[in-house]
């Protein structure tokens, strides 16, 4: 067996077996989960976090494989939940770093983070967050962006998903995409509007003081495909 | 002694008095250390982190009472210093948030924030964080500015300071205090360009596909006068 074909058997079994309940003591509240792992990009995991935390009945916690992590920048962050269960929740963030870099090759972590998709209602990736997925066959037959400036390193993981050279953000299906670091920031906002709407959007940007890029074609850092 | 005496006379005592050497294991690197509180504003933090974080030669470590600090939003971060002690630094960062609000009035924290201001080259404030500085009498004197929706009850705070309520961010000597969170990513580039100059502030901006405010007097959130 492959890794694909583990992959894709592993995630037919977790489809198949019953699932761990949300470990979150606010079981009514719009749950989000967001992965950190050593040398995460600060802004990729922190923008989305700022906007999508001012939404009323949130819940957010961080997911590692330690209790504590470091940001490629130095300080660190706590894993409120560990990557020995899978987490259900209504958004899972999949920052990007330098710390992907050996991540899109750890089986035992894509196999995971397989699993986490699985039971997560949406999945947001920003920056290069995306190479982790692309490292599996979650995303095959999506489309979907990345960091611009490591485009070619990302879309060469997986030819089956319909990269995007000029995009701030993909929203397709199950997974919203960003472009690069400060782009998750606009994403979360479009997210913002879908779950509460457009005056909610804007009254986290204004709050936050945020000039918000809410077109997603509109990608000031696009690249000649 | 009123607060204010005992807050002068502190600072005078640890100007005349012998300072800790660095803490810091890389004595060469740029030493940046930034104040965590709980219910700090996420943004606030690590939008500055992100850009500042990208120098070469930099080390960023994280000050707070105590070990782990939980932001506004949810997610917590590791305090590499303590404040038992004040920590010499090239740029200290003090961010916003729902937490100022009792911290203006602890006596103790303000009491170490005017030393460790006195042990800083630089002191940048983010959104909120002028409200701390204006507690003391460290901003008298100096034009400043702060969040634009909490401007009344951050400049009722100390009407000794020249407050700007049309300012990305004001750059006054050893203070630089932004406008409200996202301003303070605006500010820190700034910085960087007057650190490491221009080229690097936009090598910087374009990595983290970030459209940077860089004219601190284009303030789309001003308040009137």
């Amino acid at each position: 067996m492959n890794r694909r074909q583990f992959l894709m058997a592993t995630s037919a079994s977790v489809a198949a077996a019953s699932l761990p309940l949300y470990a979150s003591s606010n079981h009514d509240a719009f749950r989000i989960v967001a992965l950190v792992f050593d040398d995460y990009e600060t802004l990729d995991l922190h923008g989305p976090i700022e906007m999508l935390g001012h939404m009323k009945g949130v819940n957010i916690e961080l997911v590692g494989a330690r209790s504590i992590i470091r940001s490629y920048q130095g300080p660190k962050v706590v894993a409120d939940l560990d990557t020995n269960q899978v987490h259900h929740c209504d958004l899972f963030i999949i920052p990007g770093g330098m710390g992907t870099r050996s991540l899109v090759k750890d089986e035992v972590f894509l196999e995971w983070m397989t699993r986490q998709c699985h039971v997560s209602n949406k999945v947001f990736s920003v920056c290069t967050g995306s190479a982790l997925l692309a490292s599996t066959p979650l995303l095959e037959g999506h489309k979907a962006t990345s960091n611009k400036q490591a485009f070619e390193w990302v879309s060469g993981l997986n030819s089956k998903v319909q990269w995007q050279p000029r995009a701030r953000w993909i929203d397709d299906r199950q997974f919203i995409t960003s472009s690069g670091v400060s782009a998750g920031t606009d994403a979360a906002l479009a997210l913002i509007s879908q779950y509460r709407g457009r005056a909610e959007a804007d009254r986290i940007a204004t709050l936050a003081e945020y000039q918000w890029n809410d077109d997603p074609s509109n990608d000031p850092f696009a690249i000649e495909a």
